[in-house]
């Protein structure tokens, strides 16, 4: 096993190491990219990788061929590879059906794109239900393009097979489950989306070894056909699903950003705003709309989870987006250790937000003689430990979990939640049924 | 007809030209000057006229005798008519009693209005429930009364007769209607509420050639014991009323401010915000108050139907208000054609808030395959019609209807409408029952 | 009877002579420095003594020893009393034991507490369920100890006797009490708590000569344990507690601070919200919290009555607090005054705040024939009592409060109930059953 620590100031640096070995590979919605990626994963935590054969039908979509690709180029007529897909697996549009012939530059560039606006960036781009071929390249390059005929070939495969997905679930003491999905599909780009494959893998390590009041289940799938896939899959299951997370984009060095389930009342849109207040991180909570990552299929009205998204900066929002500038120097070991912090914060969180019953109900109990007050009287300042105390015990209704007392008191949950253990090994509490 | 065309930039001068029409007579609660304006109307749209005699019962009112006028002056010693009817109707008092008399000034003083703030304007006074007499003139015209003997005559009558209203029912396919409401019973006033009356009218007309959700009755009936009498009238008929907007007040160069319902949460409350929102226009929202025009009646506890108010400046908030300088001068064709405008999107908005199922919840469909959405990926961009397209799949649940999406994704109700009719086109989408 | 008159301007130094009568009497939770307490103030209210006898089960509590104290002093090596209980009581911790010895200054100093940062006040300590003893005193005395031995005495007594409180009942025309809570258990601090127990009984002598729609009932009684034990005796009665208040920290010159009761979201909580939004007065309102006066134990989850705080400065935040600054010079007239004013207006709410029904809900009614309106119809200005009259009017649909109606309308409860009582007079109105 690689997890050898999870102490925040190593965290970081082994979540990008990870990535380092991971972003070379040429990964797609399908592909030996995803299943050398999950084989990887194994390493580090138990994953069950699943095969669906192309045609199979999800809901309203259709299993794709899959598609490999070995090699691609563009040569000028000197023979020279000015393009090469062994330099960036960015330069070829992911499934790009084969080619191999000679044309000139103006038929070529119909087949071309680049950035203008980011001149040594080679951007990325699919065209996953569109049978065609193109090739991404920096700006510059393209403007080196002299008149004259060049050799193009896309060494690829479009054909029957299979799309790939890991799924690694731990039990808990209920059925009841927490989903965290991360999307595997793209190519060579770190933030977008090694950051929260890797991320997701160093959490289900970590969580392995606690113990644990909900079962968790983590899903390593292609974006849309991925989700769309595994929840026609499962349907029967989706039903045990209590709180889900999908985790991307959490390496740039811009501020956290929660978006709500659809609802956006759930207790994980609680539990992660919350958990970000707490964390001394920047960060902005922003409503469900449904474009995005694959909380559009979960929050889909006839799926309907409560299934939020944490990333730092989203989608689109950011110049290296989407582009050969989400490379490894982008993501940062800081940024990385951060966000795996505030994730396991948030597990924490959901693990600790349980409801309880004071057995002392009527007026406060006399804290005094059981050690948990000052002896003395007449202080003007109070705070901490015994406000937490009083708290709890003023709320512990059966009507208050533990976040509505953090919310309500503005401490945070851990603060709570060590009052509520004091006060269960003095018997004032009790747990809920069912907590 | 008169009603030729309803672009924006004529039907402001067509309000104009009508509100010119109407201007020089003198309406009152009931008399001729309110036939002469309804027989007017009936040029442009088919009202009915009815008649309510004197003396019936209406609620805790009763309706008052009827009161016309031919002519009224203040003459001074040497036979002039210093101040004459003719020139201005809001001279006389309404419903003053006749007099013919010679007295002092200091006696007829006691019967004389004006405005020492605006010397040169000629106040509106009324007196429906006191049999009196008097009238306003400028304070320049006050001030330059000597000392002297004066020849005061009101040629009027008040008799029994009845209270004139007029009615206009389109019907829709629904039972249910929208009700439009605008009081009449002002005489030489522009704004309040020639606007409003004229402004009904060009609505009717235009929705008289439009298909039609709701069925729409406009009423135009004299202020407080018009809409006191139309309810008594129409008690039974209530229950079939969604939707109602007293309109006033629309002329002025002022913001919109659309006065809430009485629970300030009726659809109507929120389809105005909505209009006004995505109108370009300035405007505020405020919230209901049982002092106003008809909505007092309208949002009685024992009527308590859900009927807003539109108007720009509301009343007693410009110095014109009530004045000579309520004019022909006052009412802006821009503002008359502005408020056109929102009125007929207001309609429009009513009309399109239907509510409509998903026949593809889970999950997204494949909008690429109906050539619904883009065909290459990786692009940072996403917004307009895919957009829309998304938010109606996702919220077309039966628990939202068009208003709730178009708020919920800040876009104008219209185009998510757009989307609708797209997704209908392809069958992604089946209306609600019964809407 | 001591209460001569009640109008403002009398009634602050008349709270302040008494607060100058109880100042010098040495209280605690117990003993005969709260009987005599009451024994003064029931020259002014006829209020009932109780006594609980120590050893009693309370809860989860036991009513403890009594204590009384007669001398207390800390002599020099020549025999002079340096530090004198007769000079102040808050010299000696409250609950001390009895100790009469000779001891070093090193061993003494672990015994004494002053304040650094206030040299020249004297802190207020107790010390109820640790049995120990100590000494208060200003930190420029005990900065002039010097070495030697000191004689050390506090001639105390902690023995079996009983915990005493007062109640004073006032009947009203419903069994449904309204519960005034002021603690008693301070020695010689004046703002905490002899400015809440002073105001407490002005009210309750002012409101023996009103009619009463409420019953009251006032409790003058230790804090913390005093309404612990009169919780307990009283379970069966807490049912008919509508409302509540406890009264502390009322005479400083702060502004007015007041706690809302555990749900927030009761009729005291909008009741003193509202009176001190029209009082004119500086004021917070603050959400509950479970640590501060009485409230914590009628706010306690078993108990959970509609109980609220009025304070001016809160606990702990002014310097005088607990301390020896918290003298006659502290509490001022004027705010002792202001506070009695807010404390009236108040229940003066609580009294009026019932639920009308209009005879008339259909429609406006014609106030104009019942003299309730103007005659001459034009005016642009309209407000006051017309305003209150129709607001009165709109919302008595047996749905809302003349405090929901104050609310909405912008207007002082005084002000609607006013308007109340002319439709009353007309008939326009009725009380709703139960009211």
């Amino acid at each position: 096993m690689h997890v050898k620590r999870t102490d925040p100031e190593h965290v970081g640096e082994e979540i990008h190491e990870l990535i380092e070995r991971l972003y070379p590979i040429c990964r797609s919605i399908t592909g030996n990219g995803v299943r050398e990626t999950l084989s990887i994963l194994q390493q580090y935590i138990a994953l069950e990788v699943h095969e669906v054969p192309t045609g199979t039908e999800v809901f309203d979509w259709v299993v794709p061929k899959e598609w490999n690709i070995r090699d691609a180029y563009i040569k000028d007529g000197k023979g020279r590879r000015i393009v090469d897909f062994h330099n960036s697996n960015l330069h070829v549009v992911s499934y790009s059906v084969p080619v191999h012939e000679r044309m000139g530059l103006s038929r070529l560039k119909a087949h071309l794109f680049s950035l203008p606006e980011h001149p040594d960036w080679i951007p990325y781009k699919t065209s996953y239900y569109d049978e065609t071929w193109g090739f991404c390249l920096s700006h510059n390059q393209l403007l080196a393009l002299e008149e004259g005929e060049y050799e193009v070939c896309i060494d690829s495969e479009l054909s029957d097979g299979s799309l790939t997905y890991g799924e690694y679930f731990l039990p808990g003491k209920r059925t009841d489950e927490v989903l965290i999905y991360s999307h595997i599909c793209h190519p060579s780009l770190c933030n977008d989306n090694l950051s929260g494959v890797v991320i997701a893998t160093y959490l289900a390590a970590w969580l392995r070894d606690q113990p644990r009041r909900y079962s968790y289940r983590f899903v390593f799938a292609p974006g849309t056909i991925g989700s769309i896939t595994w929840l026609c899959r499962n349907e029967e299951r989706l039903e045990y699903i209590r709180h889900g997370l999908v985790l991307a984009l959490l390496g740039d060095s811009g501020k956290f950003t929660y978006k709500q389930s659809r609802s956006g009342n759930e207790e994980i849109d609680r539990i992660l705003a919350h958990t970000l207040r707490h964390s001394g991180c920047d960060y902005s909570v922003e409503a469900f709309s449904p474009y995005g990552y694959d909380e559009r299929q979960f929050c889909s009205p006839g799926i309907n989870l409560p299934v939020g998204r944490l990333t730092r900066t989203p989608e689109g929002r950011y110049p290296e987006y989407h582009t050969s500038g989400d490379n490894l120097d982008f993501v940062r070991v800081g940024s990385l250790a951060e966000s795996f912090s505030v994730c396991r914060d948030a597990i924490m969180a959901i693990e600790s937000n349980a409801c309880y019953l004071s057995n002392n109900p009527k007026c406060e109990p006399h804290l005094g003689r059981r050690g948990l007050y000052r002896k003395r009287g007449g202080d003007s300042d109070f705070a901490g430990m015994e406000m937490a105390l009083l708290w709890v015990l003023n709320l512990s209704d059966g009507n208050h979990s533990l976040l509505d007392i953090a919310e309500r008191s503005g401490m945070p949950l851990w603060e709570i939640a060590s009052a509520v253990d004091e006060l269960l090994l003095v018997g004032l509490l009790r747990a809920c049924e069912g907590a």
